[in-house]
């Protein structure tokens, strides 16, 4: 296994690389106008107020990327996305991830990231092990230099157990090697499914997790918040399974900051990125006092 | 690894099987007067009632075994521990954790224990690796037919990595052996100390557990609220590494059940042993039935 792979994020002006020997990084998922009525309606019209409120409030509780998704019906991710992204990057100083189904508004968002006189190197969300897929989203990210999420399912769909995750997780690493980008370019998310599906989902993710982290070394993000769905205490089961996710490999989760970072931060500690909770304690000092403010 | 060992705890008229393939057993912590001066006053004077509502209230949270300790400044235990133990058997039917440091109590609480028409099969709290608990506990422990815990650390203190501890482990379970008992008859805790000292005590521990669980297959307990000791937000802290533990193999630990029970069947839904969450949601409607009440 290759040791602590560093997948590499720049704003204009600052860094975070992501690896298994440091911090846990928050990407932050709240600009996505799913199932908020207001936020699709602002984007519609162009009026990109409320994604840089999103953004600079996730930026306070600790989110260290921020995933920028626009896509809702009326809403031209063409020409919403780059605008969203120009706009959060004059906002806020973290690197971002540009998150849509359409390669074209990709392009045009990496345009707007790379087009600045000092050049962001931000994440794609996302390439699938989907022929299509691969021959548009790997050859987009290795032009433009970018980081690029790549989950574990392909044309046949999501393999149930961790076996069937691995093998695509080493397809889509093998493919990304062959488009001109190394392993630590990309971001495997193993997909965490609703945990109340039959044939024990959760387990399967978690297993994948693992193994693709010892046999792979790549880094891991995962899309948490699925996994609850339908089930009581919601929040509960969310920390509760991110925290095994943490544990079993996943270092940069997309997730909510409000809940995850302090999360983070205690796995941070409890795995052993924390000498005695220093950074723990710093990151709850400063909740207290913008809470107080 | 031995498959599955079932540690068998039986009150007068209920078992409790702990084994890896099944639901997390929640053992209550909260008879033990440490930092509770009025719980130590009455059971100074002999007065078990408050013993009794502890009981009653930890097993409509979700305790499935709980732990009885009586020692504080003014208890003699030889005397206070087999009436707690008896005036909790009388009130409940869940086995029972005899919790003391003086084997004369413990005996004396294995007596009420054995002496009934329906004999329970309780758990002793604990032995370790030290000569003079060994040659003490296990003896104890094989004639009254009990289960015992066993705490990684012997005349040499508590070693800091997981090998130590298994180490330890390894010994325990040939001795207990070698006194006529059987690994399954061993809970071992591999103790978790506060995560915010030096050298990343909590990521010792979860690997001590992990390693123990591969390599000798026992059922584990473990103390865990120790961990969050001097940091902010400890429910947090507690919770995350509960879940970690659990997840690392950790399949009957001792925690109040108030805050321990959901989270148990939280785990059991996400490593595979509550297929779509039924128990898990049965839990919650029966606890949302009583807050109603």
């Amino acid at each position: 296994m290759p040791e602590n792979l560093q997948t590499i994020l720049r704003s204009a002006t600052r860094q975070v690389i992501i690896a298994h020997d440091r911090p846990v990084v928050i990407i932050g998922e709240r600009i996505n106008p799913t199932g908020k009525p207001r936020l699709a309606a602002a984007l519609a019209r162009g009026d990109m107020e409320p994604v840089v409120k999103l953004a600079l409030k996730q930026v306070a509780e600790g989110a260290d990327v921020l995933d920028i998704n626009v896509g809702a019906a009326g809403v031209d991710e063409v020409t919403a996305l780059p605008r969203a992204v120009a706009a959060v990057a004059a906002a806020t100083d973290v690197p971002l991830c540009l998150d849509s189904a359409n390669p074209t508004a990709l392009e045009a968002a990496l345009t707007v990231c790379l087009g600045s006189t000092l050049p962001q190197r931000p994440l794609i969300n996302s390439v699938n092990g989907e022929e299509r897929s691969l021959s548009r989203i790997l050859p987009l990210a290795a032009q433009a230099g970018a980081a690029v999420i790549a989950l574990c399912m392909d044309d046949a769909g999501l393999p149930q157990g961790a076996e069937g995750r691995l093998a695509i997780a080493r397809k889509l690493v093998e493919r990304a090697v062959a488009a001109g980008l190394e392993p630590q370019d990309l971001l495997v998310d193993c997909l965490a499914l609703t945990a109340s599906a039959p044939d024990y989902v959760a387990l399967h993710t978690l297993e994948a997790i693992r193994r693709i982290r010892e046999e792979l070394g790549v880094n891991l993000t995962l899309g948490a918040s699925n996994i609850s769905f339908g089930l009581p205490d919601r929040g509960a089961v969310n920390a509760a399974f991110l925290a095994m996710a943490m544990q079993a490999g996943v270092n940069a989760p997309i997730a909510d900051p409000a809940h995850a970072a302090a999360l983070a931060k205690i796995a941070d500690l409890l795995l052993g990125r924390d000498e005695m909770g220093i950074a723990y304690v710093r990151f709850m000092r400063k909740r207290a006092r913008q809470a107080a403010v």
